[in-house]
């Protein structure tokens, strides 16, 4: 098996602590994305999105999408379950991992790629060039916002966004919180409980994967 | 357990022709979205992001996001598998489907919210309001198109989204090309295996829950 990763960016760092976590050891082939290597001719060969992370199998599969990748290392790794360990558990494992991409990482991603000169003309990924929204800079803050407001609820009451354990869902929201700051975000400032959780999820060891 | 249902909405209706496919039937509690019955106190009580569909599961946990209600469905009723039967096959259809989610399913939805009159101030799912951006109706075309592109072309080699066997990509897929035809979308008119896998995938019963 082989990682397409990039060090810098957010997806293949939820793959590479969710690898940590398990011990998993890969080769890793870096795809610099300052300089577009995502969009030549090779990579697109292997993901037509346009996006890393990609997982190439041991039968020469290309697995794009971090939840995709981190199922199947999952199943061919079972220990420590970082998706619950029962179906209820996955259920919410999947909910709230689907939670945190959709209205978390992708809107703090809408700020970033609407507002950066880097972004000018790929203001979202993949091969097709779209230009930047301005309005949407602030949508994304807002919607960020309320994303954090509804996290920092859950955490409340529990000890990690999942439920009891920790999993998938919360090394995507870690992932998130430090995402957001790249846009001068700190969600945790006026959200104690968020707080709580990111030092003790920011103290494990795979955080710095 | 009971569904959260919308009978018009198309994220209820692909955990409806899931269930469909395992001949799972269970009491469905209708949720009307035109009467804004999602943004109620009672209804957000149970599902903060005010989005259908929700399972309520026998122990009361409340269940939101489609992917996470359909795995959570094949934990209980394995038969017949609709997420693959290796992790291989597994880790491809949650590849799919998310890429159908967010490329697009999401994409049919900006040009539809961004759109519609119904939508105004609504222009994501949620309480909080959000006002229409017109940019983002041409540019959701656009994503569409692309999405539907690149689909057709996986769809050349092969018989369905994900690989040999029926799967909740394929589920997800035919939603989004029926929703698209309410934006006057229709992807099958220039993509032939399109089409041919439209016509294969429309005709099981369960395209009709």
């Amino acid at each position: 098996m082989r990682l397409f990763d990039f060090d810098r960016a957010p997806n293949p760092r939820r793959v590479r602590f969710f690898m940590a976590e398990k011990g998993i050891v890969i080769p890793r082939v870096n795809v610099d994305l300052y300089r577009h290597e995502q969009l030549s001719q090779e990579f697109l060969a292997i993901n037509p999105a346009g996006t890393v992370p990609v997982l190439e199998t041991d039968d020469g599969t290309y697995l794009a999408e971090s939840l995709a990748i981190c199922r199947y290392l999952e199943a061919l790794h079972p220990q420590p379950p970082l998706f619950g360990a029962t179906p209820r558990e996955e259920a919410l494992t999947l909910m709230w991992a689907n939670i945190v991409e959709n209205d978390g990482l992708l809107a703090v991603a809408e700020v970033l790629r609407n507002l950066s000169p880097g972004f000018r003309n790929h203001v979202l990924p993949g091969p097709h060039p779209y230009p930047q929204i301005p309005a949407l800079v602030d949508r994304g803050r807002q919607r960020a916002g309320q994303f954090f407001d509804r996290v920092g609820q859950q955490l409340l009451h529990q000890q990690y966004l999942a439920g009891d354990g920790f999993s998938f869902a919360d090394i995507s929201l870690l992932v998130t919180v430090d995402f957001a700051g790249w846009v001068d975000i700190n969600p945790m400032r006026t959200r104690p409980s968020l707080e709580r959780w990111y030092r003790q999820v920011a103290a494990r060891p795979g955080a710095q994967a």
